[in-house]
Parts: C-alpha cells; structure tokens; sequence
C-alpha cells in the first residue's frame, strides 16, 4: 500500500512579491510538491513562480477550492496517492482569516498528516506590534458595517477589554477605514488603547497605538484605502 | 537631531536550532542590529550566535528584560541615540504569550517606529493546523492547574464555542498535559472537536484534531512532557 501524503500549510507573503517575508523551510518544502488546493489559482502560479519552482507551472496540479465539497475530496485523492498536496491563501497563512480550513478538517477525518509551515501573518504581526497583552486575546474578524451593529459591537469588545483584559483584534476592508476609526474615536473611552496596524509588512507599514483621547487629535489621513488591522486594549 | 532607531520584533525558532524556519528579511535585519533587549540573555546569545551575526558576540549589546522599568528603559536610550533595538524572547514571537508586549508599549509612548518581523508561532500554527475557524478565535494562555477551576474554565470555553462559533485555544506546562487532556475528555461534549498540536516544527511533531468522543479511544501516549497547545471548537 502506498504511504499516503501530507497536506502542507504553506503561507504566502501579505506583500505581493515580498518573497523574504518566507521561511526558507517552507519555500524548500514547497519546490517539492507538485500539487497544490488553493483559494485563487491566478494568484497562487504567481506566488508559486516567484518561489523560483524547479518545476514549470503549467505541469503543477493546481485546485481551486470550491464550495463544491466533492470537487475538492476528489483533488485530495492525491494524498491518497501518496503525493503531499499544498494549501496556499490569497495572503498569508491559510485557514487564518482566510479559507483553507476545510481541507484541514478534511486531513484530520481521513487520518491524513497536517503540517504546518512558517510565513507572515498580519493578525500575528499586529498583535506583536500593538504593546497589549498577547497572554489572552481574540480575533473577531470583520464587524458590521451598519453603524448601530457596529456600535454595538465597539461596546461588547470594550467590556471584553475592561472585564477579561482580553485584547481585541478586528480587521475591516481598507475603503471603509475611515468609518471604523471614525466610529472607534465616537463610541470608545478616552483611556482604551486603539492601535492601528496599517500596510504590515509593506512599503507603507504604520503601526500606531495610543489611547483613544490621543488618537482624537492625531493625523489618520495615513489609512485610507490600505489594509488595516485594528487592535483595542 | 540624531534620527531614533526602530524597535525591531524578531522572532526566533520554537525548537532549538531550527534556523530554516525563520525569514530571510528576519535575519537580514538581526545581522544588522547591535542592541538586543531580550527575555534571557543565554538563550538570545544562543540565538543570535546561531543566525551566524557578523559581529562577535561580546560586541553586542545585550539586555535581559527586568522588572525594573527604569533599567530597561535606560536600556532603550539607544533608540533615542538612532540605534535599531531588537527585541527578542525565549522561542517564537516577542509579545505573544511571553515578554516584550511592554517595551512595545513604551516605544509607542515615545513615539518609536515598531516593526514586527516574520518567525514561528506555536499558536498561530497550531490554529492553522486545526482545521476549526481561523476567523473567529481567542487564545487563552494558561487555565488554572485546579481541578475545579480548570473544569469550570473548560466549560465557559466550550460555551463560547457553541455559542459564539469561536475557537478556543490554550497552553500547558508539558508536564501536566496528561492532567488536561484527562479533564478535556472528563468534561467537553463528546461532539466537542479537540485539537493536540505536539511539538509544533520539532521533530516529534504531531498534530490531531478529532471529537471528544473519539480522543477516549484513541492513543494518547504521545504527548507526555511535550510542549502541547490545546484548541477546542
């Protein structure tokens, strides 16, 4: 019987291009798979060539991820196979914010070996960079963009803030950045810390924490339409 | 004037030696950094020795991060002087479940460019690993080492799993993995899913996620005084 596969993890850089945000581990293991599932095959080819594979791209196995479960299981029969298969995201690490999940899920049903590589992380980078406590903290993704919703929302991870010490990473799409800030400085205490860490890793990183009283006076023209993680504490 | 330096956040290996699993940008930036500001000075010297940094080791300035704020920030003038100061602690990255998180602090109280760097996160691989949702998820460092405690902080957990959809992820001190792993099957659901990510980029890794329910007959032998990190959903 053929010794199955894995399903590596691979991360990809949150800069377009920027190869030396990658581990060297991951980039060696990734010039020996030949098959990958991945959120955007355009995008993956991209990254998957600008690894420098030895192997030219048109002879790859690359897989969208489709919401067609059996499309996907059928593509994983290569593990099966004996063949490692890739998970790569459109920026990042996958199954972080990002699909990939399932296939994970997937593995660990089927007995299947997960590993894990290293690679940049804007939400991990962020937390590092914010000066609040990385001992207990929660993601929650993106929040309303209804503005009584989103008030709401401000309120309950304030008290998370205040009642648990639970630092508060959220992230929004960079053209609303204006409005999460303007909300944030509307609705928060004076005293709550607000950082905002925009462009990570790119030419235009800003990362900036201060209280929200600070953060009223401040210059916030810096944000508008980049990708942004905010994080209270 | 002279211009401030940075504060850099490098990352190191999570298993000892294990260079490749750190970005090329990373030891780029080390190789040109003089002051460190570190949770344990053997092991950063260790470290800084293993990247091969072109200056010998004495040369460079290094400082074990006290609770004596005012040492530290004596320390950190050097930024003030326009030297980069690279912070670094004990295995993965600064601020996350260990030291730094206050010298990021003071460097955005005086307005000090922070810039975090690509490295390994148990944490973040472990999550990725999971196969359970990566957009909605809270770490929460170490439960309590009672039993009492812990079974009620293992309910709460799982709570905010079922109600929330919100992944939960926790550490313990190897020598107690069996004491956890025992309460998790003793208390969860049995269609609770548990991940065991073991020895996360060490050469016993092993990653396993199933339910409750199947973790009571499955070998749990492999764990014992590893570093373990727990995620439930």
């Amino acid at each position: 019987m053929t010794k199955a596969g894995n399903i590596l993890l691979f991360p990809c850089p949150i800069t377009e291009g920027k190869m030396d945000s990658l581990s060297t581990e991951s980039i060696d293991l990734l010039h020996q798979t030949t098959y990958f599932i991945v959120e955007r095959a355009k995008t993956a080819r991209h990254f998957i060539k600008a690894t420098k594979h030895p192997i030219p791209i048109a002879q790859l196995h690359i897989h969208e991820i489709t919401n067609q479960k059996q499309e996907n299981e059928s593509f994983l029969l290569a593990v099966h196979n004996g063949f490692d298969v890739g998970v790569i995201s459109e920026a990042g690490c996958p199954g972080v914010a990002d699909p990939g999940a399932e296939i994970v899920d997937w593995a660990h049903k089927n007995r299947i070996k997960v590993v894990p590589l290293v690679g940049p992380s804007s939400i991990l980078m962020a937390l590092m960079s914010s000066g609040m406590s990385g001992q207990n903290f929660a993601f929650n993704g993106y929040l309303s963009n209804k503005k009584p919703e989103l008030v709401q929302q401000l309120k309950i991870l304030e008290t998370k803030v205040s009642k648990s010490d639970q630092t508060q990473i959220f992230m929004e799409t960079p053209y609303r950045n204006d409005f999460i800030i303007n909300a944030c400085l509307e609705i928060l205490r004076p005293e709550t810390k607000l950082c905002i860490a925009c462009d990570i890793n790119g030419p235009d990183e800003n990362i900036r924490q201060m209280k929200i009283s600070e953060w009223k006076t401040a210059s916030k023209n810096h944000y508008h339409k980049k990708p942004c993680i905010f994080i209270i504490g």
